[in-house]
């Protein structure tokens, strides 16, 4: 496989000039201004052979948080809504859910107290409903889930409402010599089956909370079976330390959006060379939503002071997107 | 970057014709014969557009076990060592460690003793004489090991006794499309420092047993810190278990020489499409070591029996290796 390298110094020379050929933006879904430029000034930097900021492509390692970065999380995380509709199917089966969080809002429908639940209720009211099916069984539930699953605000697949200017960040950096990772506190098997088709970013480059798993053999051949409990959460520090554990290397970009993300943030951070630091700021109730210090669900409360302190890029949904969705009229 | 990739079809047919061009031969230090043609029949048939056995290149998974398939596990695996000469360093602080295996054997320089506590003593060796150090600092630890320390019997650094004949194995999967995988039952913080360098397999492709990790703050910077405790132990099924943690698909071919890597090269085979196991089976005293059935370490006894029912390619090293080790006179 050949990666085409977009000249991107060249690129961002003419960025300054305020006259940017359309055919050649890797971010046209960005208006102009500086967190555009921010993006594009370090991808140039960290690719310009004997530059200051050069980094061997090896460690051009790029790691991006899911919920609320790369799609919604609003009105809850979408992993609450694959979990509700597998409670209620497999409930008849556990009559002690009806007195038991998450169970109790997920069987009532009640988004308010899923969220209350949090990234645990999150990951355990898939672990827990879920038990005992094998790694292919799982995957298949997932894929008819999403088949027909619908986002109840924008009517469509949750896999068409991932935001299109960062879908262009994810192209723009692997094309520029980056490995992109997914590193999200959802779990990692819900979102193996649609990252590669919706984001370019194939599974082995996707980081999740795991269920414990066991291997055993199914009708004479061997199995792995999702037991019913939750391994590990990779939410909070739990995201720096599943980046050590299977990448290896410290990322030199980071993406996220809330609190959650940032340790992740500040590992990458604080490694040695050019670094690169992003959150997405939710300011645009009209096209999204609108939320930061006080949200339920991906509050940005500590992140958008120590983006300030720190010089981190802030994404302002409303000024910095020129659409959001690749199904907007432009 | 670019993959070059090589006509094995082409090449297979002029090796039954047994005039190998020295050039174009991926596998130069493998002995003609039917375990040779495994391999580039493999290779051929998965790279072969069209081909009943073609497989996508992203699904061109191989995983390979480390010890006694890409180097020497005897007299004991190479962590025993790195182990062995730690635990001394920092036996003043650990009374209780005299009377406490594995480091009553470590502390003795007793082989035997090291060797009868099996990966979890190798595991665990290194993970308490190590506790409370940061990544970066057990890195440089690992690093400065191995290049001092040298082989006993080939005295030479440990990274110099890999296997040549399965170096051009490596090299000839990735030239074929293939993604290289270390899964080894050792721990993945001692192998990650020189995988790269050794077999051309990157930190993020390498998989082993993990001690339990804390984020934390030192010097007013974020710290990963390892614990002294053993997390996960990547042997026998936690081989397959971990594959599917970290990969997320299961690979095509498996490579590995004992019973420990029985589950991985099961869970490889029971896919569908064009599959390849290979046991490398030490038969070589003379240049290297015999072993299989009644080993300590290494065992290979249930395996050579499940090869032979299964069609498993199995090496015999004394045959099959021109030479074994690239320090060799040819």
């Amino acid at each position: 496989m050949r990666t085409s390298i977009i000249p991107l110094v060249v690129l961002l020379a003419t960025l300054t000039a305020a006259t940017l050929p359309a055919a050649s933006d890797p971010l046209p879904s960005w208006n102009d201004g500086p967190t555009k430029t921010s993006i594009l000034k370090f991808v140039a930097e960290v690719t310009k052979q004997g530059g200051a900021g050069y980094v061997a492509p090896a460690e051009r390692i790029a790691v991006f948080d899911n919920d609320g970065t790369l799609w919604p999380e609003q009105p809850v995380y979408t992993q609450f809504m694959f979990g509700m509709d597998r409670a209620k199917t497999v409930a008849s089966n556990h009559p002690e859910w009806k007195e038991q969080e998450p169970f109790k809002s997920a069987l009532a429908g009640d988004l308010k107290g899923l969220e209350a639940t949090g990234v645990k209720g999150l990951v355990d009211l898939t672990a827990l409903s879920c038990g005992g099916m094998t790694a292919e069984e799982f995957d298949q539930l997932v894929n008819h889930w999403l088949a027909t699953a619908r986002h109840p605000r924008f009517k469509r697949p949750y896999t068409e409402c991932a935001y299109q200017p960062m879908l262009e960040v994810l192209a723009c950096l692997r094309a520029n010599g980056f490995k992109t990772y997914i590193v999200s506190g959802g779990s990692l098997d819900v979102l193996r089956p649609w990252t590669e088709r919706v984001y370019g970013v194939p599974p082995e480059q996707v980081i999740g909370s795991t269920v414990i798993t066991k291997y055993e053999t199914r009708g004479g051949a061997p199995a792995l079976v999702r037991l019913a409990e939750t391994e590990h959460m990779t939410d909070k520090s739990g995201k720096a330390i599943a980046i050590q554990q299977v990448i290896g290397r410290r990322p030199i970009a980071a993406f996220g959006n809330s609190d959650g993300d940032l340790p992740m943030l500040e590992w990458t951070a604080s490694g040695s060379g050019r670094r690169f630091c992003l959150l997405v700021h939710h300011t645009d109730a009209e096209r999204e939503w609108a939320y930061d210090r006080k949200a339920g669900t991906g509050r940005l409360d500590k992140g958008l002071d120590e983006a300030r302190t720190r010089g981190w890029t802030v994404v302002d949904m409303k000024q910095d997107w020129k659409r959001v969705f690749s199904f907007e009229k432009e």
